[in-house]
């Protein structure tokens, strides 16, 4: 069972960790980080470097593919070898999915056409562009196009759960939850924009903004 | 404000990565991933590898520690650079913090005598060798002891969303986890011991014991 985790200079790195850790405790999963070139991408804050053991053209047909965001995700979809390889690991895949705007690079590679998907809440109507019906949920399956998306960032941790129970049985994905003891408990219940308090979320949209003005 | 994270071969990814993805958004944070030597050091999977940009000389005092941990903390613990500058950087650290078993390193350190604090479930009891008093609590604050600790390795997002509004404001911690949309809804509710069916415990403790057989 080869998982694909696709990554890039910029990637928000718990969009691909969050998922690898659920998804590396799978029995017999051979979690493989694979990029353009072989060796570390930095992460969106400069301050990370995850390492990408493979190139893009080594693992052609994963059984998995998780692809993460970031905040550059649109420009990796406008001009990028990894949107290719999207188009091609798709054909032969059990399930193409994707993290935050991760899901922005599906749509560049024209796997979303007429499919359920959801992204980010900052990114969510950007999905309709590329012919998917956004849905506002935080894990969204849709079984006939083999493509499972999610919401933001953390979200990859449940998405990844649903996952391997999928891949595998329940008792699996449920023995992953609590070895990584992932009985959540923030601190604040503002995770969503629906739960935040308006400032905190006119906060986050001008902090988004100013952060695409500069990309 | 550095906010250190050391690391070594054999972590669990998440539980740095988790706090990383918090902590790095906090503004002027400056995020430092540390170890005995600089390089890429792989996660206990062996299917990631996280690059540590300084070794531990080059940070010795940082205000903010966050230390994961990894099946293999027992070995880091017992003879490891490692202990010996969390000894030294607990001196004039504001906060020094531990996820999952990375409080057996506080441990070993000398940090938790008299100190409550809390590990990953499956390594409760191994506080109390180290003098401390262990809590079975997701995240447990020592202020006078300027000591964190929380619960295995998903509870470092927790942690450091705590960690975020105590080291600024609340409003930050509440942007951050809206910025992550860290609004959890795992797919089954079996995070905790006391939470999952009794075939699962036996099943992860079963699976802990084989692979601490095994190191």
């Amino acid at each position: 069972m080869v998982i694909a985790i696709p990554i890039f200079e910029g990637l928000t790195a718990l969009d691909a960790v969050g998922p690898y850790e659920v998804l590396s405790r799978v029995p017999h999963a051979d979690v493989r980080f694979v990029a353009s070139t072989i060796g570390a991408k930095r992460a969106d804050s400069g301050m990370l470097g995850l390492v990408a053991d493979y190139a893009l053209e080594e693992v052609p047909s994963p059984d998995i593919v998780v692809v993460p965001g970031g905040p550059n995700a649109r420009d990796i979809a406008a001009h990028s070898d990894l949107v290719d390889w999207l188009v091609q690991a798709h054909r032969t895949s059990q399930w193409t999915t994707a993290v935050c705007t991760g899901s922005l690079l599906l749509g560049a590679a024209g796997l979303l056409d007429g499919c359920q998907a959801t992204s980010h809440w900052l990114a969510l109507d950007e999905l309709a562009r590329y012919g998917a019906v956004p849905v506002l949920d935080r894990v969204v399956e849709d079984p006939s196009a083999r493509i499972i998306t999610c919401a933001g960032v953390s979200a990859g941790i449940d998405m990844a759960l649903l996952l391997a129970a999928r891949i595998t049985v329940p008792e699996v994905a449920q023995a992953i939850q609590l070895g990584i003891e992932y009985d959540p408990q923030p601190p604040f219940d503002c995770g969503s924009p629906a739960k935040a308090p308006r400032e905190i979320v006119e906060l986050v949209q001008m902090s988004a903004a100013h952060e695409q003005g500069q990309t």
